[in-house]
């Protein structure tokens, strides 16, 4: 059995039927461009026969002159009509794309009750479709919808679909596991049965994730003969997803010995997955297999020490064989060892041995008791450990602030925020509106400090989550707030506690707001000067 | 080969290992009675010697007289030491549960590297340990932390812990795959060898999703003789997370024949997912496998025109046997028979052909479509059907609050809080204090109202949630407060929507109130007819 694959991207097709998933053609092409880098061997693009942003993706990803075969998807011709006559058909040619995947009917319940046609009409359809397809030149993928579901309820119609398939010259015959209800077992014996009586032809699997085995499916399938994988990076899909090529792919490579992927592109394959996430503007789950940022995050304080003495001991893969990296998360089960090696990171040297180390530490885990997690807040650690070590020099002085919500009956909700502070010698006034508390506070810390650092500009928030700890005690309960912070090409964390979700806010936010500002030197405006000798407020 | 199968679930100690999950004993113990209505055999609850939240977790569970059995974790005894003077031991002792969790070293590599001590030792560790608990009438389940990895490496060793552990007399022998590294097909075989070399022990399996196959790994045990399933709900869990039980488990009841929970119960897995998820304060993702709200949503016209027609064309379960939905991203069918059932449990008669109930369902979606969830928030939903039948009889009306939150550099934050509303004819205007925003309108809310409903005083906020929705808008997001409210006899829970803070935790909090005073009157005071004549500020 051959152990070379091919890759057959869907995630601009059955990808965008997930909920929550819409690519515009642009997006489109540059998530074509980095599949085309990680190597996948096939992209599928769209539908040109239902939907014109395809049409115009097909038009302009030609001249990208990507090395991957860009496919069109379509189905068989419709019942009781003729395949040259077919509107769908022809405009996978007109596509101009050198290969194209044609969906057909293999369960006999599906050709009666959703095609409401003939078995043997049916067999004429795929038929038909695939040898015109192949008399205009194009490579014939063919995707056997709901095969594993029609082999187990009439073998022998399934396994004639294939067969007129594989006869009417389809180069790949591919079997979909369509409802995701398949079982590892029976994949690869149905997979094992086809092989054996399709003889010389390609077979790939297809499958989806309903009883969250996509990914073993696929294996099975590939274990069984199948050398096509139809999947979609980070399982994008209808319901719970297709296959995810994630995880496919460094299972196949680098746990089974397949050929799939050139060796120096694997590594692409975690920042592949986060590229596409973002121009998908779908959050990408920390906890992603391979490629999560939390795949290779270590928490408890016995399992970091013994990572740190050898990764092996809790660590499949080495991260770096698909570009991802360890993390060590500094939680409530820290011990000295995860706090030194953060320090390490970012640069900071403490011995683990003196007492100011110790100090440190304490002070964390005090911390820590009282709410605060800087597992999701990196930069509120790093603004602990550099004061602690004597890096951090302040750029202003917290004199008040007050924060005003009314409500009146019939009327929207207003907030205001009024912020004090001390900047290099002056009191800084300022007053500012917002759409929340939160919202009203930032915006007026903002324009305290926005002259005299300008940079401040190019920052802005991104992502805002409140936890309120020990609800027990209801509204008198501790709140933990994590802020992300971003500009033009960072983003950072950082946290606040309180009983008062106001104030564990607005640490947060002067928490991003002294990060930002490392390294920063105070600049001297008319503005300012003007401020300093009258105190006014700032509009 | 047995087809009866246990569930041990270790979502409140191997759960509680992932990132952005941390419980109290509270938490604990909600989900533990969750868990053993849904009819898990198993629940692990925590790790008496390293924490004092589960230590007291583990005396109060003893007070909700589970069916499930309750047990407690830890490692075996320290190296060059005895099992009797082991603290952690003594601890799970002393928690008082009826079955431990001990978790030994199976892989050579991390006697030497992790516990830096001889093969030798180790077995005695393992052996000690078991023999100890077993005297003191424990029932023991030893863990064979890295197990598959220990086989592939050195097996004879593998086997021999193996082996040590049996004739101690553990009752289940649990090989875990600890990196979550291994393959289906290799459990499947390593599993079937040590069936054949540990004769009548019962086996047990516990896997991690680091390769995406956590589930299709268990399956693989169990098929291979093992007849314990270790997971979590949801799939929680260190790095990639547990195998999610969520799908195990429908898997081999609903796919493979095997017998896990009772019919009845097995409905109660979505229900039983949701609300872990809510008291982890983490988001079940839509596209989770059979218990996500996306898992049987269908979204393409033609999709939807087959499973109109017949739900097995596109379904490959039906999702009332999980306790699920079909949801129809089209049409409106499923929302309405949803809504109309409500409302009967509440004694509500909804005709579904009129305009009333089109109007109420309309609203309810318009609701659902802000940010409003119903699901965990009964009351509101039942003032919402109960307004709409004309059943509510407004006791108070709500005029204005103003709400302010004070810090200054030096002194503790300062919450107030201002209420105006009209009772009886009167208006009423109240101030309070608090400690944090909610606190003070909460207060002055009731300050308000208790005179002339004294039911109120037997009334307290119990729980208090918030979750920031569609986090990509930052701070400008909506959030959802869920309250939990309770008086003697009874709990209910209300939410409340607003891009800002307050304002849906002031919408949930006169929610409580409105629910709680349905039938109450309003009762006269002296008190009350002053403030008619004055219009006083009450103190």
């Amino acid at each position: 059995m051959s152990k070379v694959l091919s890759i057959f991207d869907t995630t601009l097709r059955d990808g965008t039927q997930g909920e929550g998933i819409s690519l515009s053609a642009d997006d489109k092409l540059k998530i074509a461009r980095k599949l085309d880098q990680l190597g996948v061997h096939y992209i599928e693009g769209g539908i040109p026969g239902s939907n014109n942003k395809d049409i115009e993706f097909f038009r302009r990803v030609q001249e990208l002159r990507l090395q991957a075969k860009v496919t069109a998807f379509g189905s068989t011709r419709r019942k009781n009509s003729e395949a040259h006559l077919d509107a769908n058909l022809n405009r996978i040619i007109e596509s101009g794309v050198q290969a194209a995947t044609l969906v057909g009917k293999s369960w006999d319940f599906h050709v009666h009750t959703a095609l409401q046609t003939t078995l043997e009409e049916n067999l004429a359809m795929i038929a038909d479709s695939i040898a015109f397809l192949k008399q205009r030149g194009l490579e014939v993928i063919f995707d056997a919808e709901h095969f594993f579901d029609g082999y187990k309820h009439n073998k022998d119609y399934a396994l004639a679909v294939m067969k007129s398939a594989a006869a009417a010259g389809a180069d790949w015959l591919v079997m979909c596991d369509t409802n995701g209800g398949s079982m590892p077992g029976e994949v690869h014996s149905i997979v094992t049965d086809v092989r054996s009586q399709l003889g010389a032809a390609q077979l790939g699997i297809h499958t989806h994730n309903d009883c969250e085995l996509a990914v073993a499916n696929a294996l099975s399938a590939v274990q069984a003969g199948a050398t096509q994988i139809q999947g979609t990076i980070n399982g994008y899909g209808e319901r719970c997803g297709n296959a995810n090529l994630c995880s496919v792919i460094p299972n196949l490579q680098l746990k089974l010995g397949y050929e799939v992927l050139p060796a120096e592109q694997i590594g692409q394959l975690t920042n592949t997955a986060r590229y596409i996430s973002e121009i998908a503007n779908v959050h990408l789950p920390n906890n992603q297999p391979y490629v999560g940022t939390s795949a290779f995050a270590h928490k408890g304080g016995i399992h970091v020490s013994a990572i740190l003495r050898d990764s092996k001991t809790y660590e499949h893969i080495q991260p770096e064989l698909v570009g991802n990296k360890q993390r060590i998360l500094v939680s409530e089960l820290a011990g000295q060892s995860n706090v030194v090696s953060k320090a390490k990171e970012m640069g900071i040297d403490f011995d683990p041995a003196n007492d100011q180390t110790k100090e440190v530490i304490q002070h964390i885990k005090d911390l820590e008791h009282q709410g605060y997690s800087f597992e999701g807040a990196d930069a509120s650690l790093e603004m602990l450990l550099r004061s602690a070590n004597g890096d951090i020099e302040e750029k202003f002085v917290f004199e008040s602030f007050k924060m005003l919500v009314e409500k009146t009956a019939g009327k929207p909700v207003v907030s205001e925020a009024f912020v004090k502070l001390n900047v290099g010698g002056s009191s800084v006034y300022t007053a500012a509106e917002g759409n929340g508390p939160v919202n009203a506070l930032d915006n007026a810390l903002r324009k305290a400090l926005v002259t005299y650092f300008p940079r401040l500009k190019e920052m802005h928030l991104s992502d805002y989550k409140v936890r309120v700890l020990d609800e027990k005690d209801a509204t008198a309960a501790k709140v933990r707030v994590l802020i992300e912070s971003k500009d033009l090409s960072s983003s950072w964390n950082t946290v606040g506690v309180s009983e008062n979700v106001i104030e564990a806010s607005w640490e947060a936010l002067v928490d991003s707001i002294r990060y930002a500002l490392i390294g920063e030197t105070f600049k001297e405006t008319d503005l300012g000067a003007e401020e300093q000798n009258h105190g006014l407020v700032n509009h």
